[in-house]
């Protein structure tokens, strides 16, 4: 990142990198919230995805597995679930990975919490025709 | 598994593993419930190593950073959070990985604890003479 | 508050209070609750407005932002937050402050509790006829 | 439990156990986790039921208590906190004991989880023809 | 409860009550919060104990159980959770039955969560000179 | 904010308007996170006041009110909610407004959570002088 590092640039690369990683979604985020708070969906791509997430520390698919981590002991963030279960697979992680990663999340944060964060998965993987999991036995 | 696997299998595939990734803590673990709650302690042994870490699917490295992410969004698990953190260096993850995977999450959970997990970072890291961690800038 | 202060008093003047603020909600809470739990509902008005929120100490205005803060935190509190982001207009919180609210909380417990309310704020202010929101650029 | 207690006979166990306590609802966890993640479910009955529900330290109607109390803190946990409400009523608490738990579970986690439960126990209830609650004043 | 029930009545009430069922700790809440929120420690006794505990529903032994369930999966609670394992054991608890509880919520709400409690636990039973505890096995 | 709003002047003016609001802790920030995580310091300066904080959507006063109300309903969060409750007081909060605030939040995520709020404000209070707090009868 240079120092001459607007707020314009920031967005746009955030934009392409949120795109990339999605599959596309960054136009759906800011139109989701366009009318009600821009600002909130612009910081979540100029900041979340433009300086974050750009940062060369941390390859994509370690950032989702904490990611899913993080969104599956929360609860009740089943849409940014969906959406990081979607990035996961775009970046690699295999779908057998997220569903070990969910079974052990169970020993940390619990069955329910595990079992809400599966039941994302699956929804995930039938649009994407990835059912039944291979591996997982 | 075989389907002959009881229960004293169990414990002591679970403690050789976790011995193997936390660099010998098993028996403190044991130790640390023996007089007030043993069953607990076996079962973080022979269930949460022995059966759901000893699977293959995930490798260790994946597992710990899912867990920190876990418990950085839990909270309140730093004494939790301070194995897992040796843990992760123990099978390879950096330091600035750990780091970075820290501040991804504050736009997850919030930046208080981002902070509170890194402090528990730091800690691990002043005792292992890791710091100042480099590549983190 | 006077000694003489008794159960049906205290449930008068939550009721007269929650009605005011609410716009007239407070009958609705104490029906969805009648064949359940009516107790339940009886303390919501009796205590939470009767004797927590009839105190001089915090004008409403104040008292709504503090349990926006709360209820965005908490997550999985979208029926209350509906509630309380439509109290909060009805006590003169502009539509614009309570979407800033929502925006610093992302810091603070992150981008998916930030959202989740946010969408609920969408929902009130779509009934109310305030989309889209003024002032948030 | 015997030295030799395989991962079937554990499974089976859990399986009658929670079939026992649930009404029958043992095979429904089974077949809606089984094309995504067979091992969640079978460590829910296996391990859940077979191994620690099993356990005699702790009577089922005290076990269902703790339960309930703990999913209503947690949040969001809907689906499980259904299935343990039809539960607890099969192991012999009464409805009343259950909404006079929620009532006092608002002073420990607040208001809004107690409603979001008590809302699930009167969906459980209504399928019973169980309301109005009896002794609920 | 007689219509004319005021607040001094409900305070008194709620204070015997906690005495009774904590070995007379109700003049420490009292004490400790009395320069800086009165009121939050009169509510917590006259609300608390004199309104909601004081109700016939649900016997003090349940209304523990339920606590410590709430108490455990909140996490951050110490001080409750001593105070709470404390009445517990005073109402007939068995510490045998406790440490299940705790075991039990492993399942329901993470391991690290369960540690946290029953090291409490450890601590409580410590100063009543009941370890090693009996019957956990 | 213009266009040109390039990382080191959002970071400065992050800085400023910390040290301004906070009593002058913003090297505090910065240094205790140095040598492990000096971007997470940069950003809290640099996003959550240079960006956030620094929106004139939302008066200081206000902004403060929502923090505590997210903090004390997260838990375990007692060092920032210590920072933010000194912040309240230092831009016009009143000892009396900040500890209803924390009573009213015991209604909507429980006593335990409001009780050891109320114990940070007492000890920030303490350090000032402002005990007793006046006006909370």
């Amino acid at each position: 990142m240079t120092e001459h590092d607007d707020r314009q640039a920031r967005f746009e690369r955030g934009m392409a990198l949120l795109d990339e990683v999605s599959g596309g979604q960054g136009q759906g985020v800011m139109d989701s919230l366009a009318d009600v708070s821009p600002e909130l969906a612009r910081q979540i791509v100029a900041w979340g995805f433009g300086e974050i997430y750009a940062r060369p520390q941390l390859v994509p698919r370690d950032r989702q597995l904490v990611t899913i981590g993080i969104l599956t002991a929360l609860g009740g963030c089943e849409p940014q679930l969906r959406l990081h279960i979607n990035t996961a697979l775009n970046v690699g992680v295999e779908p057998v990975e997220i569903i070990e990663a969910l079974l052990q999340s169970a020993g940390y944060c619990g069955f329910p919490r595990a079992i809400n964060a599966t039941n994302v998965a699956k929804e995930v993987f039938a649009e994407r025709g990835l059912l039944p999991v291979e591996g997982t036995r």
